[in-house]
């Protein structure tokens, strides 16, 4: 039901008028968020849970036949569904590039029509998610990132799954003990102000702490003030636990000025014996706060992330876009295009794959190609930029090697490709974003990767827009 | 279990060390979204159904022994879990101000430290678009506020509460089915631009519409050349329908140039007989373009709003945070502080209530202040701004009727409020926000208003922070 009433409107209109038809969709954005050269998409796997188990209550069909909007033969069609539908899908993790369809789903126009508000909903968050996850750990280089933002999240479900995409963006563990048992994520946080304040005094909260966690001792020194009585209480308590044969974990750190109080409490804990003790920051951390501080010499071991991760504070929308590709009838494929007043916007007709193309016998990426499903790549291959307000568009191509990107991964309820593990899919992200030119993945001003189509796809559209121009008025 | 592991961490360490005491939690936040002055407060019906319910499934227990953190006593004790805590709150739909507890939370300290991520997710995401949908609506003055947002919501729930938010701060209807039948708010929504491309020309798309809907033809004019094409298309079948009977609802303009486009088709619409056809605008609007698009002179009836209103785009995070008050020891309150680093960041002590002041036998407010819960406001009545940075502290309140803002709404599992409808809440907003001073809901630079709390209140935190300066290094 997490569905725009226009879907239904449009979908029980098709049911009264092209009820045979097929439709095309892709799933594709146009602008990076943060102003960065791709996206980590994300989302696939709870998209194809939603799509193969899409269904309707008795009590969901009632509500919406009280709309007076729809005939009895689609509210029939809703009670009894089955999904019906080929979804292709570029796996999650890869990143990708604007206009190329992360997903293409092709099934009877009734169902791809319902299916665009929760698709749309779940690729464009998780995708968003993972993007800005990629950012920041990009810019703590090896050290852990734990996202932490539960609190902050635009609700429960943006917490859940905003964690396991933070993950596929690099993130180690995470605070939400939710997604932590459903996606098999570390879960990590030891302690908050509140359990400093809630004893008599911070010596005594973390001799307690250690009485009841000896080997997990990471304790919050920032309740009343870090190197005058947090970090010499840790070491006091850190002390005893080694005595007795325990290995403090270390500190953290959520206030004030966080590279000279790490530098102080660096020195401190080195001096004390615990030069293994990590140093934990947190507090409104962010891609930039983050290169700030280690380009400052923070000596920091781990990152805690949450609200500036969690919503992508600095570009909270990921605008994807679902758009008719072509309508199939009798068999027939009929590319379709949007063509509107701003050009950019313009669609690419038709079913599609996308291939990456690499220096000959190497991983290194040079260039995406989209092409029409049923092509074969020529050699040398004329391609056109994809972004229809790119100057020069034209480029010859003469040696690559191409990798498609879409796969199937659903036919009817059959799934067609299994969808890895979180950390299987971080994995892959990492070697994709190695085989990318270095430029396009800085945090500023990044390098844009080239994203052409084929000549034969670029025909296409042209004959659209042509014939397009006239079927307005009649 | 949409919990952070801390706070397991820390339920399980109160559970081994000070298990008799109990814990009193303020929800509350320091800085506003978007520059603006107050937040409509919203989440308590979905917060007190989360807290009456609060338990852990088996599955859950044995992934929490899972992690070889925690003793068995505690295991078991979420095992048989009973909400056992009595919760105040400031009903929603109310304008609040920083530093006023939205919510309090009293009981055992062990429950009300796990309570902390769930309930400050909820309430910081439903406040935060109450309030940007307040900002909205205002722009928008008394025309309709379509909620549009499901597909660039950040995850499923986000779309959903988040419909629910924006009713609450003033939104008519939403797009999203599942919210308009869980929340009983109207469903809005017509076509997209994939109706009138599945079909061979846009005319033939808009008759097979109102032959569908003859009584809902909102047409959609924008995909091909909204002048040329779309509006003398509409035209045509709105001619039609009203021959056979029917009244045309309108048009809707998603893309270009939008009062230019509306001025256009207000003239042709009218021209040809139909000066009641609705104009609606969409595509990314906010209450800055609301605002400009109004100031233009455009004759627009009614605006769809997505993406920048589902997210809070500008300003997408409330930092609203969860702070412990007091501990109750042997049935003595012991009230708590925060200090920190910086002085903004001080939390106020004891069990609290709050007073919206107002000039005598009027509906104008002038003034919050916040008490202990058991004081009696004096007069005349010395007060001190809540705020810690405030240059000019003190003050004298002579004149004032004061209404209390929180209410006890559950003890134990026993609801003492009913939680009125999305509507009524809506009703309150407004009505509240008429008695607030009117400079202070204006969307640029807002005038602040004042929150005080009691001198008995102010003379208890300088107590506080007075006390804690020795208590840090032993």
């Amino acid at each position: 039901m997490l569905t725009d009433l226009y879907e239904f409107s449009m979908a029980n209109g098709y049911r009264q008028t092209i009820d045979q038809e097929q439709g095309i969709f892709d799933v594709f954005f146009r602008k990076i968020p943060d102003n960065g050269s791709f996206v980590i998409c994300a989302g696939l796997e709870q998209v194809v849970d939603i799509l193969r188990n899409f269904h309707f209550s008795k009590a969901d069909v009632n509500y919406l036949r009280s709309l007076k909007l729809f005939k009895e033969n689609f509210l029939d069609y809703l009670s009894d569904f089955h999904f019906d539908c080929q979804v292709s899908a570029i796996p999650e993790g890869t990143p990708v590039f604007p206009r190329e369809p992360l997903l293409t789903i092709q099934g009877p126009l009734l169902q791809t029509q319902l299916f665009e508000t929760i698709v749309l909903n779940i690729m464009n968050h998780q995708s968003l998610i993972a993007t800005k996850a990629r950012r920041i750990t990009f810019a703590a280089g090896d050290r852990p990132v734990m996202e932490f933002g539960a609190r902050r999240a635009q609700g429960p479900d943006s917490a859940t799954f905003g964690a396991r995409a933070a993950v596929i963006g690099g993130c180690t563990s995470t605070s939400n003990v939710l997604a932590a048992e459903k996606f098999g994520i570390p879960a990590a946080g030891t302690m908050a102000h509140a359990w400093v304040e809630a004893f008599p005094d911070e010596l005594t909260a973390f001799e307690k702490w250690a009485a009841v966690y000896p080997d997990n001792a990471s304790l919050l020194v920032d309740t009343y003030d870090v190197l005058k009585s947090g970090v010499p209480n840790a070491i006091k308590v850190f002390t005893e636990l080694k005595r007795a044969g325990h290995k403090p974990v270390g500190i953290r750190i959520d206030s004030g000025d966080i590279t000279q109080l790490a530098r102080g409490a660096r020195k401190m804990l080195d001096d004390a014996g615990f030069p293994d003790a990590k140093i934990t920051a947190s507090n409104a951390l962010d891609e930039h706060v983050i290169q700030a501080l280690l380009n400052e010499g923070a000596p920091l071991d781990n990152f805690g992330v949450g609200e500036k991760l969690i919503t992508s504070q600095t570009s909270p929308v990921l605008s994807g876009v679902y758009k008719l590709a072509a309508i199939v009838s009798d068999g027939k494929v009929i590319p379709k295009i949007k063509v509107s007043a701003s050009r950019e916007k313009l669609t690419l007709p038709g079913k599609k794959q996308i291939y990456r193309l690499y220096k000959p016998n190497t991983n290194e990426a040079f260039a995406d190609v989209i092409a029409l499903s049923d092509e074969v790549l020529d050699r040398p291959m004329e391609v056109i930029k994809a972004d229809p307000l790119a100057v020069e568009r034209h480029q010859s191509i003469y040696n690559y090697d191409a990798k498609p990107l879409q796969e199937l991964v659903l036919d009817g309820k059959s799934v067609k490709t299994d969808q890895p593990n979180v950390f299987a899919i971080q994995k892959r992200a990492k070697q994709m974003l190695k085989e990318l030119p270095i430029a396009t993945q800085r945090l500023f001003n990044p390098d844009f990767y080239p994203v052409y189509m084929t000549s034969r796809l670029a025909a296409l559209q042209e004959k659209l827009i042509e014939a397009d121009k006239p079927a307005g008025v009649k």
